[in-house]
């Protein structure tokens, strides 16, 4: 989500050969290789610059993590090199750049799989080093020359079709015979995931409450779309076709979501409810009840996975009066929509992305709409986000540069999180001064804004907290018009009738919304496995900018997302649609080693620092 | 379906730039525009080989039509060059070849649209021409920078969602508002239409009687795969996933189609079924009666198309005592599967594609199955026809090299019918070569083999009769070794329990399988609309090849196929998956051209020569 891939810097006038960055990138991977080869670890660190950083995925570290300059970079492979075991490293594509700045996309491997990654020079020093596993020897996906045949050919009096083959999955898997993972949650995160781990040949069952996949979208508020465009957000295998619309409508990315399930043959269990999970430590796997048709049915998987959407469990905040208020009162994730409520009157509590939707929505079906902001909001224009902030790596334009969605994940991957936000700072200042204008008017209206505390935007909110901003999509305008009234300040109580600030301000209200955000993902393992679990594991997300809510120490990586955790066999998993695609797959490279007894050691498995 | 894309000929040792083809292209194409350009059919005719064909696909004919030579140009062009309006012809990639054979990828525009095309040049004149109608002017499909935004930005008290209008839409066509066309056959011909008509913005409803799209392929024999590989199969807009199967299950093909329908978002009545249709000449409309639901609808579409497969109703023959066989007895595609004909005993009557499926299905299932062979029957492997027939086209090879589906398609439509057989024999003749041994067992077990009257094989065949072969996925083994027992001769009677030939030879049976066959698809328009009507519309299929079941004269194109026929606003669509994709577009564009008033006039209609 960034536009200058670069740091802004004096381009040279003429642009040496692309012969002469492909010589800089040989020579810096001989010369590493070398060094890894002979498992010199310090001469293999002193080739990175003192301001460096390394972003392994699984390829070194069974682990995702970022390690900084020589000295991390020392420890790291010191403590991986000898099972590691990495060769083979050669740039994938020609290397472009300047002395200054050499980039490369590259491929190697290690003792356990093939890799690819990317790296940056300066002079003869790697500034950034991307390496991700890309797949495990003996267990690469059956894609493209290695897909089924479908039809086996030949004469076999045992044959079973293709459909007797799913539906004897579909009566044993759970029942007679148990599934190696078990995710909880089967929105984009828990389908993205159990489709790779499909085509890995990892026996998964899905688990979701919802009577059909892709009903945790179609149940929200009626006029949502998503607020990240279509290049954002393919799933892995199966891309959105050309025609299909930038902003999907919640009904029909909930069909796409239904169909994919469906085709990439998932084993989804709708309409049931995860009741309760326990790791049992000497048996070595969890035991889930879930209901499912009336009955506790006990799961016994190896792994578990919560893939219950990075929101958390709902923040409803505990507002004295609450009890005696006489009219609706829910949480955004609980809204239905504006239908019922046409000329009544409706507070909303948070002005954030669903905030602003669900006022929208509100003053478009004729309610007399009024949103409390209790603290000051990033907005973005939903034009200038796609323009600056995504243009070069997710857009039509992208596409037709021969942007690949891989190639995006993996450029977007390769820029460490401790500088992103000085690649992200440029691009907000750009939007602030192509939309002046509206700020101001924003402004004028009492809407306290603002840009990140290091000015950093959108989407370092985004990693950081996963609240604070609205993608303006049009509700802005009623804002700034008065059409949706403000009112900031801090709630106070509820009257039977109405919302009361405590400058004293009474809001009438027949409905109260309470946008009021999301806990931490690892409440929904207090809830399901146990409050110890929960607190052994840690706050979720967040890298530990020590911005607000998102407190230190510097983790550099999503907390406990898509890694191992210190709960043994416990995975979270989520985030928007790229993340799901994107981090999914290795999420299912780590379950897929754990199945098949590769050995997975673990470097700098993260420390607990909050509870949530 | 090719794999020697030039005729066989000394290559030059070393090639010319590819400069001078670009030359060589620029030219011819700044002549061929100037001639026509100053109106003159005959200069721009002069510029074919005496030996020349020039298919076009829409942009000149508003027809599906190949003319010939000089003379054949001069005509067409005489007939339609001041209503076409050509121009802008330019090469869209650089050319390539020798100057004995140059060849090029143009694009071009007429005044109703946008055209892309192929050129192979004979030294300075054209040899093959393939002129296509790509896209309408102002009719473009909303596609890649023209795709709907989804969200609607701002605020609007009126607004509808997606979901909302999907409901309307559901709520009213076809009952308060009429669609433009009717497609009766909710096969993957009608599904792969009715996505792009729903592009177009064509309001359409696709009939089909059964209950889910999908159930035409899930409704045959339990172990009925796709014949044709999966690179050539992929329907309009959204591809099938690199994992897909190289032979789609039916099943699988099945669930495919049934969420492609729902998210290409068509109107699609299943457990519909088309009662009757009659042209209102007044009007201009067909009132078309269906039931729904237990109630009959009657609809009034401008346009009426036939998509109930290309193979048309089912043959079954009419043989001497069929109605005092006591066993079951039921044509191929009513067969539902071997599983209730363990230990019994089956005659298979055919010997084509469903004869082989179905026997060895059979054997599978411990049946005791004979095959009476009634005459030739030509084999081919699948593998070799895949590497050989299919394989520079369709193939993972050929994705790897950069191959497009839609280049394919095109580089297969630019090989003119006429002289089609003659790319077509050589492959053949290497695949005879191949699996000589293959055909000797045959031979040897007294299974009568041909190739083609011609030698030209099975696409040949297809093109021509759309019968007379079966792609080995194993059943000839079975016919080779005897497994399933053959019995070549003509059926004379059945008894009260067995089939009797002509000879004499007596087969007991428990269930005969009359795997003979289908008519010509206007047997469907004779059920549905008149017998006048078929006759008037005559045979569907075929090029008029003068070869056994293709009766001539020379048509040149499929009779009656994705064309206008004789029958004004009544069309022909079907055929395997990739002509349901390819020609579903130029079907699309007529449609939609008459829809909106753009005018049409048809050059070189068919005429009629055979009523069935």
């Amino acid at each position: 989500m960034t536009e200058t891939l670069e740091r802004p810097t004096a381009e040279p006038e003429t642009e040496p050969a692309a012969d002469d960055a492909g010589k800089r990138v040989a020579a810096w991977l001989a010369a590493f290789e070398g060094a890894l080869t002979a498992g010199d670890a310090e001469a293999a660190a002193l080739m990175f610059d003192q301001d460096s950083y390394w972003r392994d995925l699984l390829a070194f570290t069974w682990n995702i993590k970022t390690v900084e300059g020589p000295g991390g970079v020392r420890d790291m492979l010191a403590a991986t090199l000898q099972h590691v075991a990495p060769r083979g490293f050669a740039a994938s594509e020609v290397p472009s750049g300047t002395p200054e700045m050499t980039e490369a996309w590259i491929e190697f491997e290690t003792a356990a799989g093939r890799g690819r990654g990317h790296l940056r020079l300066k002079g003869d020093k790697a500034w950034t080093l991307l390496t991700t596993l890309d797949e495990l020897k003996g267990h690469e996906e059956p894609q493209s020359d290695r897909r089924p045949m479908g039809a086996e050919h030949g004469a076999d009096k045992n044959r079973q079709t293709w459909l007797e083959k799913r539906e004897t999955v579909a009566a044993e898997l759970g029942h007679t015979t148990q599934p190696y993972v078990v995710i909880v949650g089967g929105g984009q995160g828990g389908i993205a995931l159990g489709a790779r781990l499909r085509q890995l040949d990892v026996p998964t069952i899905v688990i979701e409450r919802n009577a059909r996949p892709g009903d945790s979208w179609r149940n929200r508020y009626k006029s949502l779309c998503l607020h990240d465009p279509v290049w954002y957000d393919h799933l892995p295998y199966i891309d959105f076709p050309k025609n299909w619309p930038v902003f999907s409508p919640k009904d029909k990315i909930g069909d796409w979501l239904e169909m994919y399930t469906k085709v990439m043959e998932l084993t989804y269990w709708s309409s049931t409810e995860c009741k309760s999970a326990k790791y049992d430590e000497d048996a070595g796997e969890w035991i889930v009840v879930v209901e499912r048709d009336g009955a506790d049915i006990t799961l016994r998987p190896k792994q578990l996975v919560m893939a219950t959407g990075m929101s958390g469990k709902p923040n409803v905040p505990t507002i004295a009066g609450m009890e005696g208020f006489k009219g609706d009162q829910h949480h955004s994730s609980q809204h239905p929509g504006p239908d019922a409520y046409a000329g009544k009157k409706v507070v909303v509590i948070g002005s954030n992305n669903s905030a602003h939707d669900i006022c929208a929505a509100l003053w478009e079906a004729g309610a007399d709409v009024t949103m409390v902001q209790r603290s000051s909001t990033h907005i973005v224009r939903s034009d200038s986000l796609m323009d600056l902030g995504l243009g070069d790596l997710y857009s039509e334009r992208a596409v037709a540069s021969g942007m690949t969605t891989n190639k995006a994940d993996m450029t977007f991957a390769s820029l460490p999180y401790r500088i992103l936000h000085e690649f992200q700072i440029p691009v907000y200042n750009a939007i602030r001064e192509r939309d002046a204008d509206f700020y101001e008017r924003l402004a004028a209206a009492g809407f306290q804004l603002d840009y990140g505390e290091d000015d950093s935007g959108l989407f370092m909110k985004y990693l950081r907290r996963g609240s604070g901003y609205y993608i303006d999509v049009g509700a802005s305008e009623l804002v700034a018009n008065g059409d949706i009234k403000l009112a900031p300040g801090t709630v106070e109580k509820l009257t039977t009738a109405s919302v009361v600030l405590t400058d004293g301000t009474e809001l009438p209200a027949d409905l109260v919304v309470y946008a009021t955000g999301y806990g931490s993902m690892n409440g929904w393992a207090a809830d399901l496995i146990s409050q110890e679990v929960a607190d052994k594991v840690g706050k979720v997300w967040g890298l530990g900018s020590d911005t607000a809510k998102d407190p230190g120490p510097w983790e550099g990586e999503q907390r406990n997302m898509w890694k191992p955790t210190q709960q043994e066999a416990l995975w979270f998993h989520g985030g928007n649609l790229h993340q799901s695609r994107h981090y999914s797959q290795y999420l299912a490279l780590q379950l897929k080693a754990r199945q098949v007894g590769i050995p997975t050691p673990v470097y700098g498995l993260e420390e607990v620092h909050h509870l949530s």
